[in-house]
């Protein structure tokens, strides 16, 4: 068995040469000093400019303009996809070489995200792999786990941070007490944030890759409209500072769980969690997973979750996937047995404790008038603290409710709008009540 | 391939029904919630006693007093052994099965440490599975993910809390203040410990596990003589709590680095680490494992280490793993490819940072004479504390020293015996400088 293995090669084809697939071809010219099963040679690259420096040498590699003729080039056994983006060219690309019945390895988590379930079941016809651990919190290998190790276990929940750039944004405002924009032009000179950080600051970069890991958790179809997605931008460094004297941190957080048999709920949202929590110990750039199930109870996963190497691992693993058996559903389950639904939740049905933050004008009133709100709501406040207005003239107030539908406290702060007596729109966050 | 794989069904023999075989019979009656990729059926059970109560019916199951008759027997296409001890009927049973061509999988670290690598010879030469999972900190998939998911990197070093019945002995020792004796004793009352806990507190069950990894990772052959092994019961509350005012906590750490191209150092042992590395946080009975890496950095797996619930999820692991392909290596690469050593490191090459705990008599000059002994030796000294005596007429001290030889402290130590100067051995404990 082991020689055939060792002595096999897989002639790779690699459409996209950023910072991933630079680091790929490096980790590859190294494969002598790895552990892998079998032998990987690139026959060809394509990317979009190809005199780029990328600190990797690949002049003796055929290039190649057209991924999706890269795809079906005669020396190409596997495709790893690193070009990106739901549609368009990476679509393409992936979609031939299924076609063809060529394994498909890719770092896209969104288009496994918006077209998982029709890809799925191209890989399916095929008998031919579709791996994507690159996709989902960089290194950490929680896909294989989720879909092989965990398979003889019943997941209750996955909750992570799986946005490096958010988690540095709100590390980096509780570190230093700047506000978010400030922090955020810092991230993008130090490179933990793209010029245009819209897909992860918006949190759409951490619900691709939950929903990702909710299908193959609990069998359930990916449907991305079907996710709730708030983002950080809306968050103040009060909010942050706030939230530490009660003991909390605030993390963006990306979950899912199983509300019955057949419907899961997906969300990313800012969220407070206690300071001895495991996501609150996760800071910086670091990626986080929580996988809670019956009968093992929580399991941790940490570790960078961006970034050329740790992502062109990731690839790796994949690779490695490669030589050890046929290959299986894509989602873990065939696409034709994914029963369960993602369905979003009403802020009716959405329970829970909540934080609210907000600056309130420095008159007299003010405050009684806000919290007659929340009283008229039906709302009860577990806690609260009201800081000195200071030289702004506005007075930074942070409240715990306790358990209640979000929708009571969305209309007690459409009220205090109205009354104009806060400075800035108030922030409504929920809190993780489970320690 | 879907359907095919699906309607397979793979039927067990079971050895050993402790509370992890009860808790596999439970999960596998559950199989209808799970997303394994086949069927599972249960034909023969073996265990010491018959009449046990296992809150699990096995009157359906067939009895079978031998292990190895249950092995061979033509309805079991799997054994799974959970017997437990490195020699005698586990492995009979194991050997046997393999000779016959069938996959084992085992929760069995003793044996899979001190026979490792004959024991994978005979399952390549069968081209079977061996699988042991459960064998390494209880529900975390670590040793899939350092076989499989991490072949594509350089692995520097494991590192790892895997005993919990130490950790939550040092955990409760830091909590309470209570010395070692009382606190192993609430956690045999609390079943955290066995009623004979030398082979946890010795060190001895760690050092199984981690070999076993470091064989993995580093392409090693497992060589049990050659893992230095400390366990916990010298350790003093007093240490603990010194320790603490140094912003560092006492862990019991297995850990396997390369010394060099062909050499392993593999050890458990006391370490002091600081309060924000990633195993201080781990408390209680959990296991965490951190896998450092080239080009990862740091990955970090935690979760429970033990208990039925958790080990069964294990194993159950191992059995999707046959659904999903042929036999591999059992430790990474061919046992005749095993090319690395575990060697130990002496004293004299031990180079490292150390904690000296001890009592000093109450009287003149002693603490001179205690640091004299070590400037002699030329040992700096970086920290030191010590406190009053108190009522037991003898004051806790506790020093840290700047890097230097263990030799030179053991030595020094021996004189300080000498002087008849502390009221108890001196204890000495590796820092782990790293943060």
């Amino acid at each position: 068995m082991t020689d055939a293995a060792a002595t096999r090669t897989l002639r790779l084809g690699v459409a996209g040469l950023g910072t991933v697939g630079a680091g790929l071809l490096k980790l590859i010219a190294r494969q002598d000093e790895l552990r892998l099963p079998g032998r990987l040679s690139v026959s060809a690259v394509s990317a979009r400019s190809r005199s780029r420096e990328r600190g990797v040498d690949i002049s003796h590699i055929r290039w190649t303009d057209d991924p999706v003729e890269l795809a079906l080039a005669d020396d190409v056994d596997v495709v790893v996809e690193l070009i990106g983006g739901s549609d368009g060219p990476a679509k393409r690309t992936v979609e031939a070489a299924l076609k063809a019945g060529k394994p498909v390895i890719t770092a896209n988590k969104a288009l496994i995200a918006e077209h998982g379930l029709e890809i799925a079941a191209l890989a399916e016809a095929r008998n031919t792999h579709l791996l994507f651990e690159a996709a989902v919190a960089g290194s950490i290998p929680i896909v294989r786990a989720i879909r092989s190790s965990l398979s003889g276990v019943v997941v209750q929940r996955v909750s992570g941070i799986l946005n490096g750039t958010c988690n540095y944004i709100l590390s980096e405002m509780l570190r230093t007490g700047a506000p978010y924009e400030s922090v955020l032009a810092d991230a993008q000179r130090l490179g933990y944030a793209e010029s245009d950080p819209w897909l992860d600051v918006s949190g759409m970069d951490a619900a691709h890759k939950v929903l990702i890991l909710a299908s193959i958790a609990f069998g359930a179809q990916p449907d991305f409209s079907q996710v709730t997605v708030d983002g950080v931008s809306q968050i103040e460094a009060m909010d942050i500072a706030l939230s530490a004297k009660f003991d909390y941190r605030i993390k963006l957080v990306a979950e899912a769980f199983r509300a019955n048999a057949k419907t899961v709920r997906c969300r990313v949202a800012p969220v407070l969690v206690q300071k001895d929590h495991p996501l609150a110990q996760i800071s910086g750039p670091l990626n986080a997973v929580v996988i809670e199930s019956d009968p093992i109870g929580r399991l941790t996963f940490s570790g960078p979750g961006a970034g050329a190497g740790p992502t062109a691992a990731a690839v790796m693993s994949d690779l490695a996937r490669l030589f050890e058996g046929p290959a299986q559903p894509p989602l873990g389950r065939p696409a034709d047995q994914l029963t369960a639904q993602i369905a979003a939740v009403s802020s009716e049905a959405d329970q829970g404790a909540w934080f609210i933050g907000a600056s309130l004008a420095d008159r007299p009133g003010v405050f009684a008038a806000l919290t007659e709100e929340l009283a008229e709501a039906g709302i009860s406040i577990d806690k609260l603290i009201q800081e000195s207005a200071g030289d702004s003239g506005a007075a930074p107030v942070a409240i715990m409710t306790h358990p209640c539908p979000r929708a009571a406290v969305e209309r007690a702060l459409a009220k205090v709008a109205d009354l104009r007596i806060t400075a800035d729109a108030p922030r409504l966050i929920r809190i993780e009540q489970r320690s």
